[in-house]
């Protein structure tokens, strides 16, 4: 399918606002692009980028014109942000976003959305522990997860255009229902950052084991939860308080299992240990199958340079 | 110092030991390289991988002789392991070992070596989640940490020819006692270890979500958690079953950390979570300041291939 949009503007040009606009530059699926950020430092960094070809911290101006709107902000920003764009939509614009909660999202933004636009969500399950324009990149989504959530009644042909728009990054995409995403992404996503913040949240409270300690020691598998336990608290935190009830369910599971785990610690049991180690491996294969992971040891950290500092 | 070794006998040779024969040969610390391993298989793997100098199966043949003797296997092994070698040690051998627990080794050890060897226990803060001679490389231990917990009463030349070893692998060596080690790296280490195959295990086991699903959207951060559920389940077995105390001491901060957290998000106490996420970034900051990671978002994945089969 031959697709193409004349204007997109982005609504929030950090991490992942920034990587679209590299990525719909070089693939050549829009015309123009215009950005908008809440502060105007964020929109003079995308400026002197050189991400866009028009520049504003008004949301409203930015998507006048536009017939794709990707709104690209926190989680918890998005009512805000919908109000203020409602009214200067565009006559059968397609609106998107790519936050990592959807139906808290669809519930804060379809009411202020006029009935003359698509609204299809979506979330590009892919990213880094960086955030801001300047750590955005453009092969960001290739070979990554969209995932679209739009209502059972959407415009079949909206979301087949934004479908394609993704598929020109590389990216795949796949729709499901936005309370199946939810619950998804708490284990596969929310879930191990919440316990990664936690535990590096523990070892920075320790007395029997200084601070010094825990960083000269964390190649033994620490460093590993330090990454994720680095990513953005803004990001995160809407995150938790809008996607709850999946969260909590997951971590309950979580909870019982290493309950249990910590019973067979106890009580010496070594099979029960054993056997559950054995058995993870076969979802690590599975991953890297799935093109979802890299296959060097240690993710390849050792193929740069020797020298941590270097890379 | 100069420090130079005539024959270094490795018992066991996996992963680690492999890789410190690898280093060995390549800083000439050592004259001779002796080489057991349990099973024949791996034993005909290091030949061909020319690892020593000789190979055998029997650990008391592989140490006759040696000045340098290093235990490399699971660390539930080491009793019998000093038990067959321990008639054969030569006069001022020099013995150590690997193994990520500590305390528990000693007590395994200690009773079957006779008075005339040094036994100086070391752990080598360096790994990745693959076993085996193969596996193993001279690098490995550049710019990671060693630490000895000696006795108070160990002859402190036999210490220092330990450290100056370890050194010409370019790693740094610390000095701990043993109790210690085992509480930092219960918290370094094996908690990590352990939330990780545990909710590895967890996803495996959901009604709601599908195996295929947790595969393909792995890169929201699960992904991170099974590499080190990948690694060797009878070696982890073994550090949980023998740094027991330590691991469910620091098991149950967490579990108190995790549970005001989960309380945060129930509440939509939006603040503590943004405070604790706020806080661990610079925990990371450390770590990299400290040269024990890699500053590269996504621990430079993105800088292997696009496509990850070519990692
Ligand atoms: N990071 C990831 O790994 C990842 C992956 C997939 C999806 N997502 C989702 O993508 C969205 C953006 O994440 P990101 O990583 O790109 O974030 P980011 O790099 O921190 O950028 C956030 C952007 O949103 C703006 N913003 C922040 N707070 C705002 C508010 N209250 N009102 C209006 N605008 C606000 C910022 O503007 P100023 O800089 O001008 O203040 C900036 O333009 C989030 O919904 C997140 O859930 C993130
Ligand atoms: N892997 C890491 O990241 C890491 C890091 C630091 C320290 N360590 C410690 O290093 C030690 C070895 O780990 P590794 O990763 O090198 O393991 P590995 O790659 O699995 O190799 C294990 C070696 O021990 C032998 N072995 C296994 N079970 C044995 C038994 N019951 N009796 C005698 N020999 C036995 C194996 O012999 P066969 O192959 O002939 O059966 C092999 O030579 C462990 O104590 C571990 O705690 C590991």
């Amino acid at each position: 399918m031959e697709v193409k949009f004349e204007r997109l503007a982005l609504i929030g040009i950090g991490l992942i606002g920034s990587s679209i606009a590299r990525a719909a530059r070089r693939s050549g699926i829009v015309g123009e692009i215009a950005i908008q950020s809440r502060r105007a430092e964020t929109v003079e960094t995308a400026r002197r980028l050189a991400l866009g070809d028009a520049y504003t911290t008004d949301p409203a101006e930015a998507v006048r014109g536009a017939d794709l709107v990707i709104v690209c902000v926190p989680v918890g920003a998005c009512e805000d942000v919908a109000r203020a764009i409602g009214p200067a939509l565009a006559e059968g614009a397609l609106v998107s976003d790519v936050g990592s909660v959807k139906a808290s999202i669809i519930r804060q933004m379809q009411p202020h959305l006029p009935a003359h636009v698509h609204f299809v969500p979506a979330h590009p399950v892919a990213g880094t522990e960086h955030s801001g324009p300047e750590a955005g990149f453009a092969e960001l989504f290739r070979n990554r997860w969209c995932i679209l959530t739009p209502a059972p009644e959407a415009d079949r042909a909206a979301v087949a255009r934004l479908r394609a728009f993704w598929e020109a990054f590389g990216a795949y995409v796949e729709e499901m229902p936005a309370e199946h995403h939810d619950m998804v992404l708490a284990i596969t996503s929310h879930v191990p950052h919440l316990i990664a913040y936690n535990i590096v949240g523990t070892a920075a409270h320790l007395e029997e084991v200084t601070q010094s300690e825990v960083m000269k020691f964390a190649a033994g598998g620490f460093r590993d939860f330090t990454r994720i336990a680095a990513s953005d608290p803004t990001m995160w935190r809407d995150v938790f308080l809008n996607n709850r009830e999946a969260v909590l369910e997951m971590l309950a599971r979580f909870n019982e299992d290493l309950t249990a785990l910590q019973r067979a610690i106890r009580w010496g049991d070594g099979d029960t240990l054993f056997e559950l180690f054995a058995r993870t491996r076969a979802i690590r294969r599975g991953i890297i199958e799935a093109g979802q992971e890299v296959e060097a040891p240690d993710f390849g950290r050792g193929q740069l340079a020797a020298d941590p500092h270097k890379a």
